[in-house]
């Protein structure tokens, strides 16, 4: 498949009146994103203006190949956490080795997903389930928000896991820098504050719903601007507090993955690990905001598109990105009409990462955790667990079996402990088929569990009902329950599967099949099959097993009925 | 669960009538597993002794804790070529390590049986398909096959796969040992003789087909007797020869495993392949065998017996050892009533152990080899191939996949391949249901497929049938199609599911309907929802879902086209 070029269409449409709409979200984007994009870089390990350099050639290349036309794509937390504990074993955070890795991670994912849109593999991220997602996400801001604590504290604690984290952080309490730790518990106070007490304060001000909201996602600069000046005019710095320091100038360096195959043989699963997490979280915040203007996103083209981005990334001193909810939303609300939107927001990151890095010398390493601190609690959501125990246990044990693992081992473990328990429970559920002998109403031409209703049956027919496509795994299943029939009931000489619910017989099944009809041919009984759907007799009809088969083929269970136990029918 | 004792039924109501039918059956079978036990012991990389040790014990639990009646449990071709691949990397063969690594297997292997037995995981097997199995087996009877030419030719040869072994045999050919290779090809030629045309040969002076068939498994005994004395009185030894030797005379030993968790844990992957490849051969020959007689064997207690044969193997000087499917026939073709019959037959061994083994010093290996290849090749069966070809391509491509990857990588490997392929192709299957909008056929209240048939539709109503229970690998395939229409449907006010055949809804498919609801809701439209099955129903009754569905729940998809396009219906 070549990819398509979305650009092409909406570029050769743009009219002025869209001009207005797209700049005006471009403007709030990127007073947005200047604080995330250094607080992202920070939770991944990296020096604060990779976050800029990450923000902007990903934005152009979205414009090109994406399909959303309000996505906005960057360095997000559940990505740079990932990216975080991939580099980790690698290299030492804060060295060039690890930015070196990071650009390395960010062009296998790249390569990986650029890979997936060619040949259609978008679907295999559906084998996530949601409930995994949801407990891996949570878990995850869990774990972002504690390594958080750190910087907070004014402390060092390593560990890629909330136990390792935990202890280093209590073994610390005592070094906690007080001043350090005020500034970060008062701006986390600010931000919850502009959260849920501005919004409302605005409004009663006369301010729109949607204005309100927009002034409110600015609270982070705000929060930025203060700490910056305090820090600058009451000099806290000789006081002990970390600050950013010198941000390099200028525009974002070309730079080249590590060309070392051993390395990319251990970053392959982190690299796809990061890739389907990316597009998973992308796409659904994609498709959300596409459905409210009745537009569509293809979600093979997007992980071209992402892919393009991510390579983008690695060749401009970047790390993986990926479609973030929040600057999305943003984008939309603020009246984004195309991609356009993204171009004008790179635009913005450049001049801020050209002319803004020396006024970020003296903001406090605290305030930055703190935004963190803050975006990240919003993911935190334990709903799914009161919600999946309701609805459905063996959800449930999978976001169990997802958090757990998350927390106690980390980010990969738990994602792959997430799909393993999800997978196993769908095959078990499916390998234990439900199925119901079966009598025929009285008066009628219906059958009906005998378990369940007033059925006549007859001591020579036993009509077993299976209500599950027959496959290798639930097969064995249904020949044990003919077995046990069959050693049950002496007087049987007929057994009648009826087989409407059966969308498909797979090989195996139709081997088991075959087995039943000679066992039971063996024991001097017929086997016929009722009311098989067209597809599947026009697989069977070629087959050695129905030329073969010791009774007949029924259209209808009636029928069959009729002719087998004539006395009662 | 506690494990039952079916010997306390067949004990009890044992009766002189059946002990002539179990003697006689276990006189043959007796005859028939000695050069079977010696050979699959060497197979196996053991003494051949161990082989005699691995049929006493195991037969005597087998008959205390199995449910099948006739099954003979002992050193199978399959298990044993599994048994070298597995021990080769930890000892050489040959060596008192090796034997004691053997014995480790066989003691792990049962704990797993026994283990997965009280835990009732006999349901666990089932996810090896039919096709896989048979791959497997095929390619196992080539690889054994190809392992015993190095004795038949006189020569030393290794490789646990097809491309090793025939390299090094190759390199060889010059080296071979000519009248080693003599005894080896007359040995081959006579024994498929006896098979095709000594039988018709019996018949044709009376005998019964059954009588035939039983002289004719004798076969190997006379190939043995004759050219022991051949080897004898010609003195082929002294021309090169290699024959077995002297073998202990004696009671089995008592051994015990080795007690290195190390080595455990190396062993652990091939000891569960190894329980759950010899648990699925010997359920469906007892499956096989217990229902023609309309009698039934309980899987889980199987496991149970299974582990119990293992255990004892291992305390017993054995290696791991399961039911076999040519002794077990023969067993029930000559007439066994009950598990006695095994229990005459562990005496018959016994007392081969004590007095024969000096009569075995003069066999020649060759001999044995030649036993084995003729067995094993009637496992090697590729009409698997051109079956599932013709019936089914995803199962087809499952056997090819195990077919290579076991010949040219190795047993373990292969099976492991053959499992993941068929899963991944199941799971890729239900992760694309088929999905039809239907219309209502004019005149009744029937729908079916746009596509198919001459049908009534509104462009205001979208009515879509999912063919497939909704789970987290589909549902996004649901929200995908659902979108598309949206977007290509400017009129579209309504979306009706018909749910008629699904039978489950989990927690990411309610997710994806509340997602498919509230996008729909953005966009102005009403989600609706038809025919939804009882216990669907059950669990939706109480999701926030429907409680807040846009649109209505209608019993049947005639009534929601009746108020939703009433100028049509």
């Amino acid at each position: 498949m070549l990819p398509s070029l979305p650009i092409l269409a909406w570029g050769r449409a743009y009219r002025r009146e869209t001009l207005l709409g797209d700049g005006l979200a471009a403007v709030i984007v990127t007073v947005m994103l200047i604080p995330q994009s250094l607080a992202y870089a920070m939770l991944a390990g990296l020096p604060p203006e990779v976050g800029l350099y990450a923000s902007v050639s990903p934005l152009l290349l979205y414009a090109v190949f994406g399909t959303s036309r309000v996505l906005a794509v960057g360095p997000v937390a559940v990505v740079s956490l990932m990216t975080a504990a991939a580099i980790g074993e690698h290299a030492a955070a804060g060295s060039p080795e690890y930015w070196a890795v990071a650009i390395t991670l960010a062009f296998l994912s790249g390569l990986m997903l650029l890979a997936m849109g060619l040949l259609r593999l978008g679907f295999l991220a559906n084998f996530l389930s949601h409930p995994v997602i949801a407990g891996f996400i949570s878990a995850s801001g869990i774990l972002i928000a504690a390594s958080q604590l750190k910087t907070l504290m004014g402390v060092k604690a390593d560990g890629h896991n909330f136990l390792d984290l935990g202890l280093s952080l209590i073994s610390q309490l005592g070094q906690a820098h007080v001043l350090t730790l005020m500034i970060g518990v008062a701006t986390v106070a600010f931000l919850f504050w502009v959260r849920s007490g501005l919004k409302p304060l605005l409004q009663r001000f006369g301010l729109s719903a949607r204005a309100a909201d927009i002034v409110a996602k600015t609270g982070p600069v705000a929060a930025i601007t203060v700490t910056t000046l305090l820090t600058w005019k009451l000099d806290w710095q000789a006081q002990g507090v970390k600050i950013v320091g010198a941000v390099p100038q200028g525009l974002p360096p070309l730079t080249l993955p590590l060309w070392d195959l051993h390395l990319w043989q251990q970053l392959l699963v982190p690299a796809l690990l990061i890739s389907v997490v990316g597009f998973v979280e992308s796409v659904s915040v994609g498709q959300t905001l596409a459905a409210r203007r009745r537009e569509r996103i293809e979600p093979d083209q997007e992980l071209v598109a992402l892919g393009s981005s991510n390579l983008s990334a690695a060749f401009t001193g970047g790390f993986p990105v990926t479609g973030g909810f929040a600057r999305s939303v943003v984008n939309f609300d603020a009246g984004a009409q195309t991609p356009a939107a993204g171009v004008f927001t790179a635009a913005g990151i450049l001049l801020a990462s050209l002319f803004l890095t020396p006024a970020l010398y003296y903001l406090p390493q605290a305030t930055l955790a703190a935004t963190i601190v803050v975006a990240v609690l919003s993911l935190v959501d334990f709903s799914i667990l009161r919600k999946t125990w309701h609805y459905s246990k063996s959800d449930f044990a999978a976001v169990v079996a997802t958090l757990v693992a998350t927390l106690s081992i980390g980010v990969e473990t738990g994602l792959i402990v997430g799909l393993a328990v999800s997978l196993a429970l769908y095959l078990f559920r499916t390998s234990r088929p439900h199925m119901a002998e079966v009598g025929l109403v009285a008066g009628t031409e219906h059958f009906r569990n005998v378990q369940r209703h007033t059925v006549v049956t007859s001591p020579g027919v036993l009509s077993l009902r299976v209500d599950e496509s027959l496959y290798f795994a639930n097969s064995r299943a249904l020949e044990d329950r003919v077995n046990e029939a069959v050693a049950k009931r002496p007087a049987l000489g007929h057994v009648v599967l009826q087989c409407s619910a059966i969308n498909d017989i797979d090989a195996s099944a139709l081997e088991s099949l075959e087995a039943i009809d000679q066992r039971l041919r063996g024991a001097g009984l017929k086997l016929h099959l009722s009311e098989v759907k067209g597809p599947v007799m026009d697989r069977l009809k070629d087959t050695e097993f129905l030329r073969h088969l010791s009774g007949r083929v029924f259209l209808t269970h009636f029928q069959a009925f009729k002719a087998l136990a004539p006395e009662i029918a």
